[in-house]
C-alpha cells in the first residue's frame, strides 16, 4: 500500500478502523487482513501503544506515525489510531444460528446489531442486498470492532440465502406477524435464522412463506421499534430460550 | 418569532422537528409549544400537508413556505417540513415508572431510548446532568417524535432525583450488578425506576446504595451492550413482568 491513502470510499478494497478499541479487535481477530497501522503523535496510551507495536513487529505489519495521514483519512474523527485492512468475506456456518438483515439502510443500526449479536452468541450475519456498505468505517465503529469476530456474508436475495440454509428454522419479524415473540417456544434443535427488514419499509410480507412470522408487542404510542432495538430484544429472547 | 431563525443552538429557547413524522407528533401532542411551521415548496404529500394546514389554521399557528429558511435551519437535512417549538419541561409522575439516564452523551441513544420507552409504556424520563442537550433536533429525530408523548425532566444529580422519587423501586444497571435481570421477580406494586449510566463510563458503583444493582448477562465477546440496547432489553423485560 502506497502513501496515497484517502478518505474511505466503498469502491476501495480496503477499509479502516478508527480508534484504539476497534483496531485492537482487528489485530486480535483478523490479523491476516491488516495492511498497516497509522498512529498519531498525540497517541498517549502507552499500554495500548506497546500492544499494537509488539503485534505489528511480530507479524511484520507496517506501522507509521503520521498526523497528516490520520487527518486525511478521518478529518473530523479526532482519533489517534487507524487500522487499514483488506475487505474480506466469510462463509456462514450452516450449523449455527444467524441474523439476517434484509436491505438495511443505516450504518449505526448494522454496527449495533453486530455488536449485540456477538454478545448473545450469534456469530453469523447475512446481509441481503441492496444494503448499505457493511465495510463503511461507521459500521466498524458502531460494532466496536465486534464485526471482526463474526462471519458476515452478502446475498443477492433472501431466496438465495434461503437455498443455502433451508436447514434453519426461519423467524421473520414483521409488524403483522402471526406469533408474538413470547409465544415462541423452541423445542427444536435446529439452528435458527432471525430475519429483519429495512428500517423504513420493514420485511416484505411475501417472505412469510419461508417460515414463522413473529412480532414483538408494544403499544400504539409508536409505529414500530427501531431496527437495532427489535433485533436486540429478539436475540436476547432467543438466547434465553435455547 | 421573526424571520431571523437560524441553525439550532442549544442556547436558544426553541428547537426544531425535522420531517413530517416528528412534526405531526409535535402538533398532536404539544400543540401549545408550537411557534410556527415551515414547509418546502417540494413538499408533495397532500394528505400530510392538508392535516398540517388544518391544524395550524384551527390553532392560529403561522405556517410559511420558504425553501431558503429550510436550508438555513437544516442545510444537509433534505427535509420538507420543520416545526419550530418552544422548549418546555414537565414534572414526572411519581406514581408511574421511570427511565433515568445518568450523564448520557449520545443524541441517537437518548432519542432511541425515548422511542422505545413510549412503546413499552414508560412515560417519564429523568435526565441526570451533565448530559447532552435533550432538545437537540437529533434527539427529536431519533425519538421519531415520541419525545412529545413523554414527561422529560432534568436533575442536577442522581441524589436530587432520588429525593423526589424515593417511593420507587430503584434498579441500577451496572456491568458488575448483583442481580441478573432474569432473576428480578417483581411482586411489588411500587412504581420502578430503571437507571442507566453513561455510554463510556457506565453507572458509578457508589449508586448501588440506592437500590438493586442489576446486569444483563452476555458473553465476553463484547465489553458491554450499547446503552440504548441495554435499556430496551430492560424495559421489555420489565414490561413483561409487571
Amino acid at each position: 500500500m502506497g502513501n496515497n491513502i484517502k478518505k474511505y470510499n466503498k469502491k476501495y478494497d480496503y477499509s479502516y478502523t478508527f480508534g484504539a478499541f476497534p483496531t485492537i479487535e482487528l489485530l486480535k481477530n483478523k490479523i491476516n487482513q491488516v495492511i498497516e497501522i497509522v498512529i498519531s503523535s498525540k497517541f498517549s496510551n502507552d499500554e495500548v501503544k506497546d500492544y499494537i507495536f509488539s503485534v505489528c513487529e511480530e507479524k511484520n505489519i507496517r506501522i507509521r506515525e503520521n498526523d497528516n495521514l490520520i487527518n486525511k483519512i478521518n478529518p473530523k474523527g479526532n482519533c489517534f489510531v487507524i487500522g487499514v485492512f483488506r475487505k474480506y468475506e466469510e462463509n456462514l456456518n450452516m450449523n449455527e444460528s444467524h441474523v439476517v438483515l434484509v436491505n438495511p439502510s443505516d450504518f449505526g443500526n448494522v454496527g449495533t446489531i453486530i455488536r449485540t449479536s456477538v454478545g448473545f452468541g450469534i456469530k453469523n450475519i447475512a446481509i441481503i442486498e441492496p444494503s448499505i456498505d457493511i465495510y463503511n468505517p461507521k459500521v466498524i465503529r458502531s460494532s466496536m470492532g465486534a464485526i471482526f469476530k463474526q462471519n458476515v456474508k452478502r446475498f443477492k436475495s433472501f431466496h438465495e440465502y434461503y437455498k443455502s440454509f433451508s436447514n434453519h428454522d426461519m423467524f421473520l419479524f414483521m409488524l403483522d406477524g402471526t406469533l408474538e415473540i413470547e409465544e415462541v417456544d423452541r423445542k427444536s434443535e435446529k439452528p435458527y435464522s432471525l430475519v429483519f427488514g429495512n428500517e423504513a419499509s420493514g420485511l416484505d410480507s411475501k417472505l412469510r412463506e419461508y417460515g414463522n412470522s413473529v412480532f414483538i408487542s408494544h403499544n400504539n404510542g409508536i409505529d414500530s421499534l427501531n431496527l437495532a432495538i427489535a433485533a436486540a430484544i429478539s436475540m436476547y429472547k432467543f438466547s434465553q430460550n435455547t
